[in-house]
């Protein structure tokens, strides 16, 4: 199909398409003319997945670009993935060192992780800054919090089992990480919402 | 104290500081000279809390603007709080529309919210681009990541309720949520690891 045509295919203007190609978010068509080129399935798929990741993900364009690399040489292993894909999608204050109040929460939750995982730097981070803003946390409250998300990454387990092979394996995580991220936090609000008014109405 | 010493007080560099000032993030100091100004206790939790909003929780100027406003002019109903917190921090796609997918989500769930919630457009616009992406999705998944988010938001109105007064809770719910979003998604990709890990041990 021609550029025109892969707007239409995508829901993308053509001059957000030509700034994928030059980015190298997208790559080329096929040369079938000297001023036209051919797309095909793989550039609309590559399509939807940019425009979801920079729409709805918020993710810029080096890590567009991080993602894509990842997705095109994936790792070995199962757990080479999940490294791959928390090391292209950064957390704020993922540059801080892991403090010992994160190590004894990883130690009672029987979690075993790279010790300098990116996570738990940036985890450490946050706990700090929310206590310098004033809200105080306690271990019993933090352990809850975790179980929670343990639930989660059940989930997102089963949804990587659910993919095929370990390509297809990677980009689901990446890309679920990514673009679910805002939707824990929307389901977070509502379920706020929803239990507010409950009690209010009670 | 003098500027110097708030800086000292909160590891915030003085031109840092004077940028707060002229952006009119934190308060001025009472002058006790033509040029010089005095702070106290209450420039100094201000300062801390508008560096965790911006450098932890990633908000914009005009967020912690807007969260500050809130702050100082709290709701008088419960309820009233979550809607006012929520409209403070924008969630991703949040002026798409609710589509019929979310609605039944609501109804399965039984979760109460405004017709127009910005979370609930949020939700649709997020489901929108992981389907997009190439991820599928099917309802027993995103049931079961809501009741899991679920009881996340127990825990959050578990805070809430430890606050003192309403303009307390507010402050608690605007800067938990802006603070502890990104604890769950570090918590997330902890949890994600471990799981893995254990994976390939067993």
């Amino acid at each position: 199909m021609r550029i025109s045509e892969l707007s239409e295919a995508t829901g993308v203007p053509v001059p957000t398409l030509k700034y994928y190609l030059r980015e190298g978010l997208l790559m080329s068509g096929v040369a079938s003319a000297r001023t036209r080129a051919d797309y095909g399935d793989e550039h609309v798929s590559r399509v939807r997945l940019v425009r979801a990741l920079i729409e709805q993900g918020g993710v810029g364009i080096a890590g567009v670009h991080a993602i894509l690399t990842a997705l095109d040489d994936p790792p070995t292993t199962r757990h080479g993935f999940l490294g791959a894909a928390h090391q292209v999608v950064p957390l704020p204050g993922a540059d801080s060192p892991v403090s010992d109040e994160v190590r004894a929460l990883l130690d009672r939750l029987g979690w075993q992780v790279e010790d300098d995982a990116p996570a738990a730097r940036s985890l450490s981070a946050s706990l700090v800054a929310l206590r310098r803003a004033g809200i105080p946390t306690n271990d019993a409250l933090e352990d809850a919090y975790a179980h929670a998300m343990e639930a989660v990454a059940r989930l997102d387990l089963q949804m990587v089992d659910a993919a095929g092979g370990p390509a297809e394996a990677l980009g689901v995580v990446v890309i679920a990480n990514v673009l679910t991220d805002p939707i824990l936090v929307a389901l977070r609000r509502l379920a706020q919402e929803a239990l507010s008014a409950a009690r209010e109405l009670s």
